[in-house]
């Protein structure tokens, strides 16, 4: 079959919108009808060249909503019709990841997922002249219709509003869900969120949830207090008017308290990508147990350093995926805490546009006009 | 009252052996006869100027056990007679840190103790000549006498051999105490440490406690092997004899199992005070969930660097100090192991020598012919 998609032919260069060849899905594969996709910084990171793991020419896209068209042979968890949300964080449940129950970093597809491939190691799209074209992090959602492994696929509520949910799949799931699941934070902590993008703000919102008393938001730009706040906020600090303060000393300042006189918060997150913020962020955790949650991938190449005392007095650094969901069976309840309300999405989608305009999308991020654009079909 | 010690007068040179003054024990200060000490890498980290925070003349130690011979004013769990093991990790049970009860940093003392004073800011020891002495890390147990704050002792049981508990003071319980407290090893973990001095011998004994079922140890000297082995060393690895492959590789290969065939160990020790082992250390933890806890300290002004990537895909990076366990709370229950003979000291114990001898441990130690060199008094 024929779908319409963005493709990003070469590193750097816009996307370009055309006509693509789609195979119909194989053993253990999904069609899906993609109704509306997110454009995430990770993409970008990507389109960008930034990423030198990157495959071309590539289908990018990996935060998106649809409906299944058909199934491949020995498909027994979807049917046609069925909603679903593309993971990039695949969930098998038979890998010796998925049965520790220590992860959700299924390794059953890793490897030829990373390379663009579906798990099969081949592709489902290819070029009207026959070129193959990579696929994405397993989802490959700018497009209009899309191949993905069943193992890929969150089945989820039909009333749900594709234009909403699609951020599910990436932001409002990895910031939530780095306090949920990855840091597990208790009611009452203290706690403090580098970067108020939309990973920071969905941090935010997840640390309301989990009823922190103290979180304390750190951006560079102003204008992102009122939103922050809106979602949780209780404290903000601008790195640029600190007056020679660094951050981590703002925040342990803040954080002292009658009781406890050496400060600190007893979590932090890290969404930025900025590796002299996550240094930052490790030191503002508290000493003797604060523990810190890298979620912001930096540019290939760059390195994490920290003074080893960090960790010696008791501090504990740690990544992020996905939030540690496990996507098949956590993400259709993070669709159900939107829809009931306990998670705000609306008011972070503030672009809606056509494939057409996908590449404004991009401006809009590099622009900072942006918290997500989403990209709706027909 | 006066007192023999071993002091170091300045950075870089051997301790010097004298008579000095040591004032009684003001309220909540507790004088003890020291009956054994080892002597620590940590010692010589300040000795040899290595720590730039050290103050100097000194009087190092901090792995002792002794007699209490008289208190202070207000000193309410000691008496004269007790037997007690000094601690340079205090635990005074009120202050913010001890009462979260989520690590066994007290702050009660610290900024006065990293001064090389008592917790009123003041020292009991000096020259003849009046020059004060600092006291080191609360403790000061290269003397035969020393004045320790009532917060900074356990008490312990009259019949343990002090020669040889004086060790749980430091490496038994750091090395022990990371594998329970600090990473909470589940049995049937797989494991791996890295250095097989001292710390690492005790780690490794941690681990057979706690039931883990793969032990990697890592060192470059093939001498390290057969004491390794007799403490629970399950696999050995040599760095130098890896041909190209570097350890984390060479671990990660080990550990793959017909179910798994990612590889990488549930849990990581560094016990030997380098960034780049640690960094090592780190990336043989298994993906998704692998835990790497540094140990050893490097010297000053050296930064860990690691890949962000790491974390991202769900490593866990933490510090211990001394083993993360709360020394009036749980170092008796360490005695208790060693005398039921849960716990292995003897063999450790390479080396017992008079205080007049005491430079020649450090000979031992950089030598390496050591593996715990120990002072008895009398
Ligand atoms: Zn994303
Ligand atoms: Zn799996
Ligand atoms: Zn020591
Ligand atoms: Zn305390």
């Amino acid at each position: 079959m024929r779908t319409t998609a963005a493709v990003a032919v070469e590193p750097g260069k816009p996307l370009e919108i055309m006509e693509v060849n789609l195979e119909l899905p194989k053993a253990g594969e999904v069609l899906v009808e993609i109704k509306a996709t997110g454009i995430c910084h990770t993409d970008e990171f990507t389109r960008s060249g930034a990423n030198k793991g990157g495959n071309f020419p590539v289908i990018l896209g990996h935060e998106g909503a649809g409906v299944v068209v058909a199934v491949g042979e020995n498909v027994s968890t979807l049917k046609p019709g069925d909603h679903v949300i593309p993971l990039y964080a695949p969930e098998c449940r038979q890998c010796h990841a998925c049965t520790t129950g220590k992860t959700n970093m299924c390794t059953a597809i890793r490897r030829n997922q990373d390379k663009g491939l579906l798990p099969d190691g081949t592709t489902r799209f290819s070029m009207l002249d026959g070129t193959p074209i990579h696929h994405y992090m397993g989802c490959s959602t700018f497009a209009n219709h899309t191949v993905v492994a069943e193992i890929s696929l969150a089945k989820i509520r039909k009333d749900a509003p594709f234009d909403k949910i699609c951020y599910v799949g990436c932001g409002v799931t990895t910031g939530v869900g780095a306090v949920i699941n990855t840091a597990g934070v208790e009611v009452g902590s203290t706690t403090a969120v580098f970067g108020l993008g939309g990973i920071g703000l969905n941090v935010i919102q997840g640390l309301r949830m989990a009823g922190a008393d103290m979180i304390i938001g750190v951006d560079l730009n102003n204008d992102k207090r009122e939103i922050a706040e809106k979602f949780g906020m209780t404290h903000f600090v601008n790195p640029a008017e600190l007056d020679g303060q660094s951050v981590s000393e703002a925040i342990i300042e803040m954080s002292k308290t009658e009781e406890d006189d050496w400060g600190g918060v007893d979590y932090t997150f890290e969404s930025t990508g900025n590796v002299h913020v996550m240094e930052e962020a490790l030191k503002a955790a508290h000493r003797g147990w604060g523990e810190s949650i890298v979620i912001g991938v930096p540019p290939s190449g760059q390195k994490l350093a920290a003074e080893p005392i960090q960790l010696l007095t008791g501090r504990v650094w740690k990544g992020t995926s996905f939030g540690g969901v496990r996507g098949r069976t956590e993400v259709p309840k993070y669709v159900d805490w939107y829809m009931d309300g306990k998670i705000e999405i609306d008011s972070m989608i503030t672009h809606i546009m056509p494939l057409e305009d996908i590449n404004k999308a991009f401006d809009l991020m590099h622009a900072g006009e942006s918290i997500r654009s989403v990209v709706t079909f027909e």
